[in-house]
């Protein structure tokens, strides 16, 4: 990607590829097109100095978030410039990879108005909000209450009197605290807040709340407004202004209040809508696609760095002190690496599948078929978690996978982790959403007995019968290659484990109760379930036609890869439940050693085919030249503390100590 | 701890635990002496306003580094002024908490010339060092060389002409980093190189280098110095120089070469004194030692401050509408925290019995028995690699178990995670070690046939005929309470895997292929065989008299809780060797359920046993009295960004953006 590279040190593990690595790129991408603009935009964005962001580890938390000003504003107007499309305008974003309060303008507080508002409230705040004369938030959580929306303590109270809302913080812990942008950034907020009229609280609801003024920026009258302070890493996401917000009784217009689905009438009647509260589902099927698209591109920004240093890095010899092995060779490693790859491809394609089971939520919506939305929200929700604690725990795996190195900033992958880790936590964190699964998994299960038959990603929970009682028939290694095989063993062991789960609730005397005893079973079962789902969509996908010269091979193994790796490391769950035999898994980790050996020589270009640029990787481990040595060695002067070469502090806590006159120094 | 409390918010916690708080805090720390020492330190620490902590991450790099000195300095001071014996001083340092070039000069340098030193050589430093007239560091690692010793390229060639080594660094990645105090403080070091005379390679030796000036500190002639960046996390190990190191031909006297196992003679011959090599296993030994017992720290840190978060923190109410219910009381809270609470007993208790292996391993290598040696060194390699994997990964979970407020560094987690990290990788990466552990159970296991009886940690090996075809007897979910039934599981556990690898070895043509294409199943043998280990060592230990009401029935549940949760989490091992059935499986993880339901109450009381300050534990979260969010709400006001309303920038990137006049300005 470094045009100025004279040296190419992996272009030996290039061409030892037996596979078409531009065809590969758009397998990853999903089409030509999608290639070609992002190449384009990432171009565009390394290319720029103003989105430099190999310092950023190195800036102070005001420098820090200045420059993220800067890089948004800047980015704003090179989208207006170049008259970029939409698509073009959100490749550039994430290519200048740096949050800030433009993620939640475009991607909360605009669909909020979207989803929630009436045509005439659309009509009045979007078209500012899509030339940024305002910018927006979502301020939701509160320092008291993340997950539970139901448990928010912000009051909206309707005065009839004067026609407006009081918006108030009743306690500290109801200070709205996290929403991004609110620090220092917005103008304006969707804020979510106890809707009170007549004297009754009808619950949560979201208002248009202006918070800065637009002549100066400073709060308005009775708004308090912070930035929560400094977070996880350097860089990372101390980018954003996470923010804290409290009220003191201000008021806004009635017709701030969000109204698409229920509004508050001039005499402070609250009347509900004939627009269907399903609606809603579709944002957060929307959104959650998002997070799984995500997912695929950090872990697979993680997985590029550690497979391409491990062709670089070397470590010990062949017994006779010959020259030392890549440790790209070891067993050890690939063991721990290519599972970490194969993933990287499966959450790629469970995503773009994703896509399309939104617009299908989409299309049923708006014809009022609601028959698939509890599975589709069952499978978004789970797909959200398994992928995002997955790929936190794998960007962490890279880390150590290349070996002190990963340690340093220069690399890349702390960075990397810190600024990936709240996805685990946003959006629903990971262990109430596994539960909402859980619970729809135990809904479905006892529908069956009234013959409703599940459907989606569910479906094969009506072949209970043959699924509680099948024999695997695997007798070979090679015989986990077929993906009837892999598929009948995962969708065995998630039924088998739901019905577990089942029974012990069936036998609790209270059925909450039972849910509650059974909560940590549960989990297990919702991961087996979506386990499977990601099995499921990686299969259809290598059973595509997919072009090029050994593009569909490679995904193929890496499929295999991923469906073995996932067997292996729950060999538990597969035993238990009797869906193999402790053989047939010795053979499917047996089968799992041949993979690796085939991926062994495909792995660099694997990584190739992702086609970031070394400004996206943001790696001096992942350069695309390999030329990984020097580059450190550089990297190591840039820091601060090397300004000098004696360091500050010397004359007054070193000398005195060397010289031992400690006692007479004033420290 | 802190006196100016006036509410405890976890008194009705407090109150409800079932034994003496006391009393543990004995059992913890040791012995009473342990405990009082260990108060005293820690307050003298906290309320000393240098040592200061809570704006750590808000430091620059230059103005943590400049802190780090000072801290250095002023805890010296104190140590002398206050002539604290070795014990106390070093219990200090624990307290104060901030890595530093201290930790390499008393921790690697003093003990080098110790082991390796001539009692000459001796006497001639170690009064230096002990009064810090010089400050070293261990230079051993390169750019290009991290676990394999034998492959360092620095060169020491000795020359008869003058007498002198010349040291070298002939590559770029033979430069010397990573050494802690090595990028700025350190005015010595062992440099590690291989030696050369009369044109012969004799490998890798020490040598006591000079690096800096004792009147100015400038790096002598012909050396390069320099930090090598920034690293993983605000505040975290960037208090500590990592170095750089380069030698352009330097030269020292023959006599700083560590001469106390072999020799350089005047004429350059190179001699092997009668000092028996075996020595240095001590030395690692004993690091590995510290290691297993800083685990301990690090991991009950993290679980003090998740489980009083998990104690004030609600979520979600009863279906009623009634009040949220407390994090802590959920089960799925419960079954990912308290086996992590459990973990840090018992890295304490193992810890506790290394100690006592190493003195044993002294007492025998100076009688020159060296019998117990290789299961010595096995069984620290592979604790200290179980119990770091384990300990970063729980900390991390601790994080997430804090939701959202655990991503502020404010909570301290994401400073213990990254602070941490590092142990994984240093001291012999955890991987490396493992294949160790596992070479020599495979060596082990082979030696059975020719009748050698294994000791130690190992003895179990030969009882091969019984472990290889014993039953488990559990039939009941109170049988595995049975502490034989819980150890014969794992033993029989740890033998059947190593020798299913060993047969699968033999099946290889050689020997070393085999033990390479086995080595994913290795590891995995070698961590049974640790997870055994630790749970031998909690079983002995609770099966001692522990003074104290309830405190031996709460380690007793700790302990049983821990091996039932290691039991469940890699339930496939023992499944797949046939050593359990699923049903037992099964009766583990519903006594698992009834475990946690008993340590529920006594959690709270088991953190405070850990007998931290706030101002080690250095979180908001995790504050003794849990009054976690005004503390939240107040540290929020402190990060730089809220020192002005309106940001830095905001003229510049924000206005003209609302103001709709980018196109003007100059970005």
């Amino acid at each position: 990607m470094d045009a100025s590279a004279e040296v190419d040190h992996l272009a030996a593990e290039r061409s030892a590829a037996r596979f078409d690595v531009e065809a590969m790129k758009v397998a990853w991408a999903g089409s030509r097109h999608a290639v070609e603009v992002g190449d384009r935009m990432a171009r565009l964005v390394a290319s720029d100095p103003v989105f430099r962001k190999d310092n950023r580890t190195m800036l102070s938390r005001k420098d820090l978030f200045k420059d993220t000003l800067r890089k948004a504003a800047h980015a704003w107007k090179r989208i207006v410039e170049l008259r970029l499309t939409e698509e073009e305008a959100g490749m550039l974003r994430l290519y200048v990879d740096q949050p800030g309060y433009v993620d939640l303008h475009w991607g909360m507080f605009v669909p909020a108005i979207k989803g929630q508002g009436t045509e005439e409230q659309q009509k009045k705040w979007l078209p500012m909000a899509y030339k940024f004369q305002i910018i927006g938030c979502y301020a939701q959580t509160e320092l008291g209450h993340g997950s539970n929306v139901q448990g928010l303590e912000t009051t909206a109270t309707f005065d009839p009197k004067t026609d407006e809302f009081v918006i108030h913080s009743p306690t500290l812990t109801s200070s709205k605290w996290w929403p991004g942008g609110l620090g220092k950034a917005s103008t304006h907020a969707v804020v979510y807040a106890r809707l009170i009229t007549e004297g009754k609280d009808y619950g949560i609801h979201g208002f248009i709340v202006q918070l800065r003024s637009l002549e100066d920026h400073s709060p308005l009258p009775d708004i308090t407004l912070g930035d929560i302070g400094g977070k996880f890493g350097s860089g990372a996401y101390n980018s954003m202004d996470n923010g804290v917000l409290r009220f003191d009784h201000v008021r806004i217009p009635r017709d701030q209040m969000l109204m698409r689905l229920s509004q508050v009438t001039r005499e402070g009647k609250y009347v509900h809508s004939d627009v269907p509260k399903q609606l809603l589902y579709g944002t957060m099927v929307f959104v959650r696609q998002t997070i799984v698209a995500d997912a695929s591109k950090a872990l697979s920004r993680a997985v590029c760095i550690a497979v391409r240093y491990s062709a670089i890095r070397k470590q010990f010899g062949s017994q006779d002190g010959g020259p030392e092995t890549k440790v790209l060779d070891y067993k050890t490693q690939q063991s721990r690496l290519f599972p970490l790859l194969a993933s990287a491809y499966a959450f790629r394609f469970v995503g773009d599948w994703l896509k399309w089971l939104y617009m299908d939520v989409t299309q049923k919506l708006e014809a009022k078929d609601y028959s698939t939305l509890q599975e589709a929200h069952a499978c978004t929700a789970g797909l959200k978690a398994v992928t995002t604690s997955a790929t936190a725990d794998a960007i962490e795996e890279c880390r150590k996978l290349c070996g002190g190195h990963g340690y340093l900033n220069s690399s890349g992958l702390p960075e990397l982790f810190a600024v990936y880790v709240p996805a685990c936590t946003y959006e629903g964190d990971n262990i109430v959403l596994l539960l909402q699964v859980a619970r729809i998994l135990m809904k479905t299960l006892s529908q069956l007995t009234s013959g409703k038959q599940p459907v989606g990603t569910m479906a094969y929970m009506g072949n209970v019968q043959y699924l509680m009682q099948c024999k695997c028939a695997v007798n070979t290694a090679e015989d986990w290659l077929n993906p009837v095989a892999i598929q009948e063993a995962f969708e065995a062991r998630a039924l088998r484990m739901a019905v577990n789960c089942a029974q012990n609730i069936g036998q609790a005397a209270n059925q909450e109760e039972g849910f509650y005893e059974r909560s940590p079973d549960l989990l297990e079962a919702a991961v087996a379930h979506i386990q499977l789902v990601i099995v499921t969509k990686f299969i259809s996908k290598v059973q595509q036609d997919i072009p090029g010269p050994g593009v569909k091979e490679q995904l193929q193994n890496l499929c295999n890869v991923y469906a073995l790796y996932i067997l292996h490391k729950h060999l538990g769950d597969f035993l238990a439940t009797g869906c193999i035999t402790p053989k047939q898994g010795a053979l499917a980790n047996e089968q799992l050693g041949k993979l690796y050996a085939q991926v062994r020589p495909n792995a660099v270009a694997l990584v190739d085919a992702f086609n970031y640029t070394d400004h996206y990787l943001g790696s001096v481990l992942g350069r695309y030249d390999g030329n990984v040595y020097p580059a450190l060695y550089e990297e190591a002067w840039k820091d601060p503390l090397n300004e000098t070469v004696v360091p500050e502090g010397y004359h007054e806590y070193l000398r005195p100590l060397l010289k031992q006159q400690l006692k007479l120094s004033r420290l």
